[in-house]
């Protein structure tokens, strides 16, 4: 009875998912929101459609972590905490040391610590998580899944910014990348679908959620990303920036009166992107709601798309051609008008979105036409899913169980 | 006898070139380096090839512009100073207060100096120069030809940063482009050499020279350009980072012990892009000289390939397309290796370079072959006589001539 936990820790979710190993069965999973707070979202859904939808509150990150363990226990869907032999945390920042999943010591884990200033909204917590779970699953093998070790088969060419080399080699600023357990899966899952080797492809997968990104993968391996050196570059986020001119940082600082630099960059992710310019909101489907009504909704919506397009282009450029597109994520899965705008502006390269087969909300779906010149589909993403498999691996061979 | 001068400033060069109007006949140019060291390089080019090419101590920036006056008098070039009734500027940061080439006034001239955050590098200079030829010549219609007018054609969707709109409706932070006179030219002659009109026209214009950008231009209008909010964004350039993730800036000055971003920002200008990755040279004819015996400078070649390759791309989806690609500036009409790279990238969109056509420099000329779906041009800029036809044109206009 082998089960693996995935954990996906923000400053205010948790999410989880446990999976019965090795049959990648997922027998429960959940989510608390509004973590911190008196009216935290606790939702448990498990067995056969049963689920535990509830408010209440939980102010820690420990008692997140005790209350879903020991839920777990009261529902019987654990018996003993011991069942669960592995958890798999999602880790946003693995530099260029972790070039794959990794298991957990001390020594790991005070690295990702170390590697925080590259994802200065993630990796801090995710480490917290990960040391909560050492106390209250000690048994259990504790396994890092980092986004960006997708990333570390990009070349020097893709992941060197045009700055002086020795910042690359003195201080490893480079290109590194996230979402890349998204990109990973979605982009082998779109090689199933399509029937070919994966080394026969060219993808490009779009992850479009409230983080967003977009990957280049030739033949299985990624070649490039709109994520950089940290999360907050690329195309257009729910709160983040993605890019912009340097010069833009020294001249808003001083119009704004700002004299910390760390200060103006929190801006740049917490307070730019769809609600910065929208000023109403960073989730997508408020700024589609009122797009008719509010100048500034569509507007953001307008800067959205064009800068996905322009992405898209690019990497059809680095790719030489592409074969497939793959829409992910919150707005990838579920924003039908959105899939077909981004479409519909592709359609120089051959991309041709079916609007019938694009109306579906977080299914996976072929969603291009019989005629289209690049395959399109909707995936959604499994992440969970992902890290459990790595987690697992790791297990075994930690255990030589095989 | 109506002749008009064109001056280019930098803060070490003075290029300048002399016209008969309307004729748009070019009587003399030259330009003067090093300008401010004691071996300063002096040339001027007239009549029927002749030249005068010497070394000597030019100090000032008053000294450079009257030097030039005198030489032309002393040449028989000019009998009368008041035979230049024009002086057109380049200037390369107009905001969004110019949409189109300006006589100068006081008020003028005080716009172009509070617009220089735009442009660190050159708006200050620029105005100086402006001052120093108005008290030179005055009595000629001195004109502003602003780099950035070229981009008041950009959608809100293009030149806008997803940032807080409030950035940029209180301190007009967006997009403005560079080199738009280059860009507004080569574009102007690759429609005359297809010979279809503008209108009809998807264009790609790669300024490759010391600064560099690419420009997206449809039915004639630039809809986009890799120059930002200054000339800093965008491509690799020869001493310029082009897009970084914003990140990074915080985190190197930490790394360094810089706290003045200021300072930082300068590296990013002065010591970054092929110098920064080389280290070696900011001139790609050093690199492509020592490719096969310097890594890095092997590096900084393709990472600027490879910039160049993926704007391009992203151009092409911003257009829904591309009919023609131009090549321009040194590196774009001297960059024979170059120009083959790029094209060979872009295969996919249908670029087929001819390496014969190809094999040419500085001369305009077709360097696609004849089933190349995109048609590729290299075209000399001739900056200089866009501002002189401007410049005349304002000068007409100003005195009632026609």
């Amino acid at each position: 009875m082998t089960k693996v936990m995935a954990v996906n820790a923000g400053s205010s979710t948790l999410k989880w998912q446990l999976f019965q190993m090795p049959e990648e069965q997922k027998i429960a999973g959940g989510m608390i929101d509004r973590l911190g707070k008196e009216n935290a979202h606790f939702i448990v859904e498990y067995g056969d459609g049963q689920k535990i939808d509830q408010e209440e509150p939980i102010t820690t990150h420990e008692l997140a972590a005790a209350k879903i363990l020991t839920r777990l226990k009261e529902l019987g869907i654990v018996e003993h905490l011991e069942e669960i032999t592995g958890v798999g945390h999602r880790v946003v920042a693995g530099g260029e040391l972790f070039k794959s999943s990794t298991r957990i010591t001390q020594q790991v884990l005070d690295q990702i610590k170390e590697l925080k200033e590259y994802a200065p909204l993630h990796n801090a917590i995710e480490a917290y998580y990960i040391g909560v779970f050492q106390e209250l699953l000690p048994h259990a093998t504790q396994v890092a899944v980092f986004d960006t070790s997708f990333y570390s088969t990009l070349e020097p060419e893709d992941y060197l910014y045009s700055i002086d080399l020795d910042y690359y080699k003195r201080f490893r600023a480079r290109k590194y990348g996230a979402h890349g357990t998204s990109h990973r899966y979605v982009s082998s899952r779109a090689a199933e679908l399509m029937g070919k080797p994966a080394e026969d492809l060219k993808l490009i997968t779009l992850h479009l959620g409230s983080g967003a990104s977009i990957s280049a993968i030739d033949g299985g391996k990624a070649v490039d990303t709109s994520m950089g050196f940290t999360p907050l570059a690329g195309i257009t986020m729910g709160t983040r920036c993605g890019d912009i001119d340097p010069s833009l940082i020294p001249y808003l600082m001083q119009q704004l009166g700002i004299t910390d630099i760390n200060e103006f960059i929190d801006i740049l992710n917490k307070k730019s992107g769809l609600l910065g310019l929208s000023g109403l909101s960073a989730d997508m489907r408020d700024l589609e709601d009122t797009e008719t009504t509010n100048e500034r909704s569509a507007l953001a919506l307008s800067v959205f798309v064009n800068r996905v397009v322009k992405y898209v282009g690019a990497y059809v450029a680095r790719l030489g051609g592409v074969d497939g597109i793959v829409f992910t994520a919150g707005s990838g899965e579920n924003g039908i008008d959105l899939r077909q705008r981004i479409g519909d502006r592709l359609s120089a390269f051959g991309v041709k979105i079916d609007p019938e087969r694009n109306h579906v909300r977080g299914k996976e779906r072929l969603i291009s036409t019989d005629d289209s010149k690049v395959t399109a589909f909707i995936i959604p993403t499994n992440e969970e899913l992902m890290i459990a498999r790595d987690t697992y691996a790791l297990h075994v061979k930690d255990h030589k169980l095989n």
